[in-house]
């Protein structure tokens, strides 16, 4: 990997970023986050996110009118420490208190979660949205529960533009939860990420072979099976998905590159998935393509669909709502 | 690679993206182009640009408001036809005729001729503007000239700016060839891309090599050099550029991925360029960082300049101008 010569290459890498997008985004330091320069007044509720490097644009890519407050990354592939999830979060509270949106992971649930004891003992209203969306972890044996992915991206997106009309905190807090519940993932890989610390791949592949239900750590899936033509890959990752879904005749669809993978990829994929969908009933009401959560260089994508109905239009109107951040922008 | 199985992968692509961007683009068949949908009725010029597939955003995701008004994709790494470029020309020149933005390889600069030679015989005014600015492929030895790469980026927004203010076509190809004489880029790969038709890499390289100079067709670079730290290499790179462009005190700046690289990376070389560039007296008065050219998957990077100075603050307002393509807003 092309990294400068020390272990700051993350920090380098912000301090880029936020020079690129300093209209958008200022960069904190001691400790570090992000923040959107230019708060919506209308905000009651700050929304807080972050995790691991390794992932961009999740999450200060996401930063921005229309989307987060803050972002707080930590070290590549590892948890940000709570110090700069509590700072963020001080910094970004409105009237009404701080979200957080968090992945299901060990490490990111404890440091937001001591952060958020701080915060309540501050007298800061806190609440969170757990993102546990793929499906290639879902077991009952499992007592850490799904991975948080792709989905991350839609909550964000949703509950930016609710948090723009001024929902406040319990409501935005039951949107996010609602969110998650209908958004399901499926990632696969033909080959792993490199490994920033060791440069080589995190794993080994034969070359006619996938992992089916990959991590966008590097985590093993369950499954290494024989590689199948794309079109039987895709109905089958999108047959995952739905069973995992309450029912519903409209989604949001997001495609997402690994990284390593091509948009000429991404969107033979999307035009399967869609035809896929189709096929189980469901017409695709919004679309996101391209590299949105990457396991660092992984070749691979993910499936995300989020399932809409009748009684969740107005996921659409907040779908379709405007937002300005570094890389998502409507 | 992740392909549909047959030999239409380029086409479903093409049709997935159209759809993801319907309210921006339409795809038109037979012959094939991308046109946006709703033209600038204050331009007097079509802009259009194309060339092979595998480094998306180029073009197609380049088309709309305040960009080109159609791009013309050929297969992976191969020439548009003469047949499309005709036809998304007549669709799409203004009162003053339509203006070709062709990257210097010879398939583009026939195909891309021939059409010309149509239009002018039908009586349409057309001009091009050959974009050359690899530094790589300079020698006064090759006939076919430096090749072109991440500068038609920076072109297609000026471009695009000066078009929406009305200019006319003298003006607008006078305008391309200048920001061309003041672009130069220079690209390194640390692994190929892999060829889409083996499946395997379209070269190989030691772990601790760099080819120094590649192509955006995996075109071998003339030197394949041990690989320096990243401070190192960035510097020669900014230097090597620098020295084959006019004097100026400030540029924009192009940090373009090759396909495989992260954003963590492409920010590392960000920040680096800037610090060579102020070491060489030139502050960077715009900046993109990103995957804007890759190469389909390959992992490297390229840097482009475009030299300004107090004579062309107004490329600083076309390069801020509004912009609402697929991939690039502004």
């Amino acid at each position: 990997m092309f990294l400068a010569s020390t272990s700051e290459y993350v920090d380098r890498a912000l301090r880029g970023f936020a020079r690129d997008h300093r209209d958008i985004v200022t960069l904190h330091t001691g400790p570090t986050y992000v923040r959107a320069r230019d708060p919506n007044p209308n905000r009651r509720v700050g929304l807080v996110s972050g995790g691991g490097s390794g992932h961009e644009p999740m999450h200060v890519g996401l930063v921005g009118p229309g989307m987060l407050d803050a972002a707080v990354p930590g070290k590549v592939f590892a948890s940000p420490h709570n110090r700069q999830v509590y700072e963020a979060s001080r910094a970004t509270a409105g009237p009404d208190g701080v979200l957080h949106i968090v992945k299901n992971y060990t490490g990111d649930r404890i440091n937001f979660g001591i952060a958020a004891e701080r915060l309540t003992h501050d007298g800061v209203p806190v609440a969170r949205v757990l993102v546990d969306d793929d499906v290639a972890t879902e077991s009952a044996a499992a007592a850490t529960g799904r991975r948080g992915t792709g989905a991350t991206i839609i909550v964000e997106k949703l509950l930016g533009a609710a948090a723009d009309r001024g929902a406040g905190l319990a409501d935005l807090a039951a949107l996010g939860t609602e969110v998650v519940a209908r958004s399901r993932s499926i990632a696969v890989a033909s080959a792993s990420h490199t490994s920033h610390v060791t440069g080589q791949p995190g794993f080994a592949l034969a070359p006619d072979e996938i992992e089916y239900g990959v991590g966008i750590h590097g985590e093993r899936a369950r499954r290494t099976i024989p590689r199948p033509p794309l079109e039987e890959l895709v109905d089958r990752m999108v047959g995952d998905v739905v069973s995992h879904l309450p029912s519903g005749d409209r989604a949001l669809l997001l495609v997402n590159g690994l990284g390593g993978t091509t948009t000429i990829e991404l969107y033979n994929v999307f035009g399967l998935a869609e035809e896929a969908l189709d096929r189980h009933g469901i017409a695709v009401e919004g679309s996101l393509v391209g590299t949105w959560t990457p396991a660092l260089d992984m070749k691979g994508f993910s499936i995300t669909v989020t399932m809409l109905d009748a009684e969740r239009d107005g996921w659409r109107t907040y779908w379709d709502a405007p937002a300005w951040t570094a890389t998502l922008r409507k």
